[in-house]
C-alpha cells in the first residue's frame, strides 16, 4: 500500500488531501505578491496584478484569469475590512503527486491572506540597522517566486546580529537588494540603486521611489555599488511594499552620517505619502 | 477580522490548518532526500540520513533528532510493504504566520512518502535523450532543500523537447549536473564528473558510482566539462538514487557514439548491481 506519513501520522497515500500535493510545497513552484493598503485603499494593485502576470507567465503558468485574481483581491480585502492591510497571495502550479514534470491538466492553486500592519510610524521616524550577507539566490531574481530560502537565510543572519534587513551582497562585491526590499544610497545629492536585471525584483515601490525622487528634481543613477561605497553614502534606505521607504542609520558596523534618517530620504517620504494617501 | 482565502472560499485566519502556515509554502523552507528499496531493502539509509542532517545543519534546524527520522523512515516502509519503493521525505522549519525570520520555538514539520517506483529496465537497457537547460539555481546546491523551481524549469523544457533530463550548464559554459541526477562522461577509458562545490549535491549515488569506478580499475577526474565536450564523448550516464546508473545516448541533437550504451556503462550498471542485491 502506497502511503504517506504526516509527523507521526501514516495516511494511506490516496487520502492525502490535495494540499499535501501543492508543488509549493515539494518546488517552491508557484509566485506571489505581498501589497498594502492605506487608510482602507489599497496602493498599486493594478502595478502588482501585472507584476504577478509577469512572474506566472516566467514559470509557464498560464491558465490563470488576472481579472480573476483581482476580484478575490477585492473581495477578501473588503471582507476583512481592515483600513491598513497586509494583502498577501501567491498562485501554485497546483497539485499532484510529486514529479518535476507537470502535466498541461494541473489546475493552480490561490491562497491569499489578509491580515493587519503593525504601526511602523518609530521605524520610519528612527530608522534601522542592515548587515550585509551573501546573495545565494538564484539567477531569475526577476521572477517573484516562492523560492525564498536564500532569502529567509540572509534575514535570519540579520536578526542575529539585531538588524531588520540583510543587504544581498553578489560574488562580484556588489549590493544587488535587500532581502526583502529594494536598496538606495544617496552619493552627492544623487539617488543611487542596482538596475533591473534578472539578479533583482522589479519591485514595484522601487518604481515610485524613482518617481518620487524626480519630483523633487533628484538625479538619478541606476549602478550598483559596493558595501564600502554604502557604508560612506550620506544617506540609505529601503523601498519595501508594506512600509514603503525605510531609513538605513546603520550598514554592519557602520553608523550613516550622523545616525538620523537624512533630509532627502525625509523629502522622498513625504513625497511617497502623496502617492498613498 | 484578518482571513485567508483558499481557492474561493474564505476562511477566518485563525482557523486556517497549520499545513497552510508550513514555511515550506511560502518559503520552500526544508529540506528533503529521496531514497529507494531493492526488492524489499533499502539502499544507503545511512549515506541519506547523513546528507540530510547536513541539509538540516545547514539551514539552522537544529531541533531533529535523526534516530527518529530514521525510526520513521523503517516504519512507514514496513507499513507499505512494497519492495521496489520510492521513500521521499522532508522536514520543514515549521508553520508560523508569514515572516522571514523565524522564532527559536517553532517545531519542524515531518513529512513522508512510500511510493511504488516503476520499472526501469528499459530505460537502462535503451539509454535516454538529454538537452541543455542554464543552470539558474542558487548558490548552495550542496544543500538539498524545497527551493526546485530552477530544477523544474529546466526538466519540463526538456521534456517539451522529447527529453527525460535536463543537463544544467552554468555561467562559465561548464556542465554542474542534471535537474535532478549526477552527470558523468566516459573520455577515453577515464570517467570524468565535476567534483563536488556548492553548485553541486553531494549525490549518494555519485558516490556509488565513483567506488564502482575504482571496483572495475577506471580512473576518474573530478573536473566540469563542456557541452561540447560531452557531445565528443564515448559514453554518458546519469546516477540517480532511484535508478542508479542511466545511460544517455543523445545529448541535445547530438547521438553519443553509436546510439547505445557503452561498455563502460554496462560494467558500472553491472557492479552498481552488486551494491544494490
Amino acid at each position: 500500500m502506497q502511503i504517506a506519513m504526516i509527523d507521526d501520522r501514516i495516511v494511506p497515500y490516496e487520502k492525502l488531501e490535495p494540499v499535501y500535493l501543492d508543488r509549493a510545497f515539494y518546488f517552491g513552484d508557484g509566485v506571489y505578491e505581498v501589497l498594502r493598503s492605506y487608510n482602507g485603499r489599497i496602493f498599486a494593485l493594478d502595478d502588482h496584478l501585472k507584476r504577478f502576470s509577469n512572474s506566472l507567465a516566467a514559470i509557464d503558468i498560464d491558465t490563470v484569469d488576472i481579472n480573476n485574481v483581482r476580484a478575490r483581491v477585492l473581495d477578501a480585502f473588503e471582507k476583512a475590512n481592515i483600513a491598513d492591510a497586509r494583502i498577501y497571495f501567491h498562485i501554485t502550479r497546483g497539485s499532484a503527486p510529486r514529479s518535476h514534470n507537470w502535466s498541461d491538466d494541473i489546475k493552480p492553486n490561490f491562497f491569499l491572506t489578509v491580515t493587519a500592519l503593525g504601526d511602523n510610524s518609530k521605524t520610519k521616524a528612527d530608522g534601522i540597522a542592515v548587515s550585509t550577507f551573501p546573495d545565494w539566490r538564484w539567477k531569475r531574481c526577476d521572477i517573484k517566486s516562492l523560492n525564498l530560502l536564500a532569502n529567509v537565510l540572509a534575514r535570519q543572519d540579520a536578526a542575529k546580529k539585531g538588524c531588520e534587513e540583510a543587504i544581498l551582497v553578489n560574488e562580484d562585491g556588489f549590493i544587488t537588494e535587500g532581502a526583502g526590499s529594494s536598496f538606495f544610497a544617496v552619493l552627492n545629492d544623487t539617488l543611487r540603486t542596482a538596475p533591473l536585471t534578472s539578479n533583482i525584483l522589479p519591485s514595484i515601490t522601487r518604481g515610485y521611489v524613482l518617481r518620487a525622487a524626480k519630483s523633487i528634481d533628484m538625479s538619478v543613477i541606476e549602478k550598483p555599488i559596493t558595501p564600502d561605497h554604502a557604508k560612506s553614502a550620506n544617506e540609505l534606505f529601503l523601498a519595501v511594499s508594506t512600509k514603503d521607504i525605510v531609513p538605513v542609520v546603520k550598514f554592519d558596523e557602520t553608523v550613516i552620517s550622523d545616525g538620523k534618517p537624512g533630509s532627502y530620504t525625509r523629502k522622498l517620504i513625504e513625497q511617497f505619502r502623496k502617492y498613498t494617501h
